[in-house]
């Protein structure tokens, strides 16, 4: 199973390898992590650097297409042959999946004209701007478009993804494996359950 | 903040990349991916290469340093450069970190000697041999040595050490800004929680 996974300049790297970590584990995978051009790829924080495998032109076809976000997302959006290839390899997918501000470029391609989606809760409206029904639910589905809320919502939408791709047993015995019994030191991982002045705070920290 | 990741061959990827995205984000964190040569690393699904910037040589103090798990762990474990370089730099650090089976790296170099401490739920035993005292808690803290369970245990070992150095509202604005709401589809992400025949599963697939 060919799963392809974009990554670009600036994006955020847990949006990636959250997915990737559940992904390349399932039967027969065979992941590829793909950049405009193959080579090493630096994240958002500036600290990191990805691996591309591939460039554009080496992959045109996939059964699961994961595009991350990050604010790289905006560059991403403005580059016609990356928006080209999104809309290629999406014809070809099984499911379509963003994370993140990915779902952003999604909607730049084209892809989800019309269907509800999610992205990170600051960029709700630029999601609905492009064409989508922006939801605040954590993980979306609209037939074969999977959308993941912030960073680490892959990591949910990735274990949704295997539950329906190979079963409720290997989902299970995957998450196990990698011992997702979430123990947050807070309940504020979303908009509505922070206190308003870190709502506040994180909204102008990551404003645009 | 000099922040050091280790990365090896045969690392999870997810268990340096759920913290590095936390921690990269501290207020003047400079964080750098160390190995035992600068460059590539490629992680333990063979997918995947992350970039180390610089070599055991390079880097010999920081006030965190992070040790991630993986299949990877038990050559480490093996190799007296790697495991003196680990007890060089914890005698700088103000916090010294691991998750998942990188905790068993530590108690080969002899960093958990009589300390509480955890890792992923296989290994516990390992642990006990290498002189540690296993827990089943998802973040352990014993003094300025905190271990961190199974792959995804790391997001929530760094948000904690994020609450204990910097304070409570940069660690929930940090949990917001990555949407840390977690909803996996099921509740077995422990062997607590898991039903046994996803437990003995799991326990068969990860044997050594």
């Amino acid at each position: 199973m060919q799963i392809a996974v974009l990554l670009y300049p600036d994006m955020t790297a847990l949006d990636a390898i959250g997915p990737y970590e559940i992904l390349s584990r399932l039967p027969g995978a065979k992941l590829t992590f793909v950049a405009r051009e193959a080579g090493p790829v630096r994240t958002d924080t500036g600290f990191l650097r990805l691996e591309a495998e591939a460039g554009l032109d080496e992959l045109s076809a996939a059964e699961i297409l994961v595009i991350p976000g990050g604010p790289g997302d905006e560059a991403v959006r403005a580059d016609p042959r990356v928006l080209e290839w999104v809309r290629a390899v999406h014809e070809t997918t099984r499911f379509t999946t963003s994370v993140c501000t990915g779902s952003l470029i999604l909607g730049a391609a084209g892809v989800l004209a019309g269907l509800p989606a999610t992205t990170h809760w600051t960029q709700l409206e630029t999601l609905r701007a492009l064409g989508a029904t922006p939801s605040p639910e954590r993980v979306v589905e609209a037939g074969k478009v999977i959308t993941a809320a912030g960073v680490s919502a892959g990591i949910d939408m990735a274990l949704r993804l295997t539950q329906i791709l190979v079963g409720d047993d290997f989902a299970q015995g995957i998450q196990l494996g990698i011992e997702y019994d979430p123990q947050p030191p807070f309940d504020s991982g979303s908009p509505a359950k922070a206190p308003t002045h870190i709502v506040d705070l994180v909204r102008a920290t990551m404003a645009r």
